[in-house]
């Protein structure tokens, strides 16, 4: 989460959707209660609270309503960003993904029980049209049911779960298979 | 000990054996003492706490019956994986494992007194069949009388000592090993 | 900031330039306030404090005043150093930089919207004469009016900001960017 | 300082020498105060304490006579044990070095005042016979009168300093430079 890059969202309420989620452009090594603002599923604040929801909520909000999640993170590591980029390069970019198998730490991922188990993690091109990407994002969620986590090419990674700590439990073990692949230097286009 | 991987048991009693075990699935960084079971030499819970002991507790019985160890540590290390993956391809895979001489620090494992020691860190290839798993861990304990450690492939290590704090002393050691040797890329099949 | 290297200033006053900057050869992660000097346009210290202000408080008044920055930050990191070597190698020295296009991350540098924005940071040759090397970076500095740092060949990375804040931003932002290429392998030279 | 590697001592009086120098065999973390026994220049405790001091004692004595430095750390990294073994392959054995140049945190080092400084730090072949190696250092420290510095091979680094703090500067300073060359991939040998 360096510079303020990153952000973070609960589910507050299923029907209507509403959204926990961190205000845009902090730093997220000082976020305060306030720095958390209630959206409604088009994006919009609700509530008392005044403050600018992070640009990429409409991505939080697809997430959850698509996936069930009770919560939303979304971080920048150097492996994520790498691999992002590695494995979209010279493929399909529409379809390109990360796969991951053999791996014991797969177990981690919701619902996995054998590291014979084939994660595909699929790469979405970044774009700074909000409802573009979203659009985008939403159809790769319907591409890839069983997907835990999806990257943005060059940007970062999302990820969630039932709940708060399994969403976190998701981004330790996911970052930790990214950089055992990045550092055994599989992928189809490394240089 | 990313995620909830990683385990760790300590004898607490010879004959019959008891081992005070971690539960299985839990994030190992906030364990409470309610969080460590006690098990018998099959693994099952005894004494007054209820709970699922780690699934791979057979192994730490293994550990512990033949080769007297105290304490049983098993962790999941980014270098640990790689060396566990890359020096078992390519070779006759019941008797894979990675081969780490003359460098100082071998002189932490506990009996070696030169550099010029030889250690090799056997690779049991991983298997979600627990009994299976077992036996195979000690056949390979019989069949390397000198390791201090083996390695299960693409999932971690396991190492073990007379104390807690051998056995910790163990992982630092071999854990600097394995980062030297993956850095400097020697692997009979390294990309 | 290992061993004496790095330091750190901001501006406290414009006309005439007053610059709060560290002293000369100091661990940075025990400093005092009285570790931190004024100085004037000259490098030269005024009010009560005595001591020799960092040798390199010329460059430092050069960035604020070409940049009307009002804190300037200056770091030795093992990514940064490698950079401005293996991108200056092999270019005509006088213009070499690196340049970064595509990454999300960019927009945490102040004024960028879009990762499709393509900074260069100059790299500008090392020098011991003070004089000489500030005459220089102010020449990059004009050479290069977007650039939001620059980078001293085989020594580190400078930035700089509207606040502290502004630019210890840009240092996490461009040491992360760094870090990305760097392991990436992108670059004219590396080896 | 991983597992019970390094150690360290200072000067407490020069003549006779007295050397204040950690206990063989202890984890760094720990150390408390009855852990550091005073020795002779011929490696045995002197004063009340009782206890086995570093296997290494001698090689500090002639670091401490040689040199006149008040403080002399040991360390064990992965990037000095790669270089020290790196360097020396292939190269004539006994007169083997890691050279350094060009970099500006070599002037962290001290008494050296530019980049364009050409730090050579020895590499000396492991030995578990102690007064051999201790008579191998001292030919090393007086044919290299300028080294700042020695590697053993495949074990780790010695480093010194007017006092601690000195001592302490040169490590990271070393360790800096270590890591971009290594990093870098220059060496006469790298795979």
């Amino acid at each position: 989460m360096l510079g303020t890059s990153g952000n973070f969202s609960a589910v507050v309420q299923r029907t209507p959707l509403r959204l926990a989620i961190t205000s845009s452009s902090l730093p997220k090594g000082t976020l305060k209660a306030s720095d958390i603002l209630q959206c409604d599923e088009h994006g919009r604040v609700v509530g008392r609270a005044r403050g600018k929801p992070s640009a990429e909520t409409l991505l939080h909000v697809e997430i959850a309503r698509r996936r069930g999640a009770g919560a939303v993170l979304h971080t920048h590591s150097v492996w994520s960003t790498m691999l992002s980029d590695a494995w979209a390069s010279g493929a399909d970019k529409d379809v390109a993904s990360v796969a991951i198998q053999g791996y014991e730490m797969l177990k981690g991922l919701a619902g996995v029980t054998s590291h014979e188990h084939r994660e595909l993690v699929p790469i979405v091109d970044n774009d700074q049209d909000m409802s573009r990407l979203a659009r985008r994002v939403g159809e790769t969620l319907e591409h890839y049911p069983q997907a835990h986590a999806f990257l943005l090419r060059r940007h970062g990674l999302y990820t969630w779960g039932e709940t708060l700590a399994d969403a976190e439990r998701h981004i330790e073990i996911l970052e930790f298979l990214f950089e055992t692949i990045g550092r055994t230097g599989r992928s189809p286009s490394w240089p």
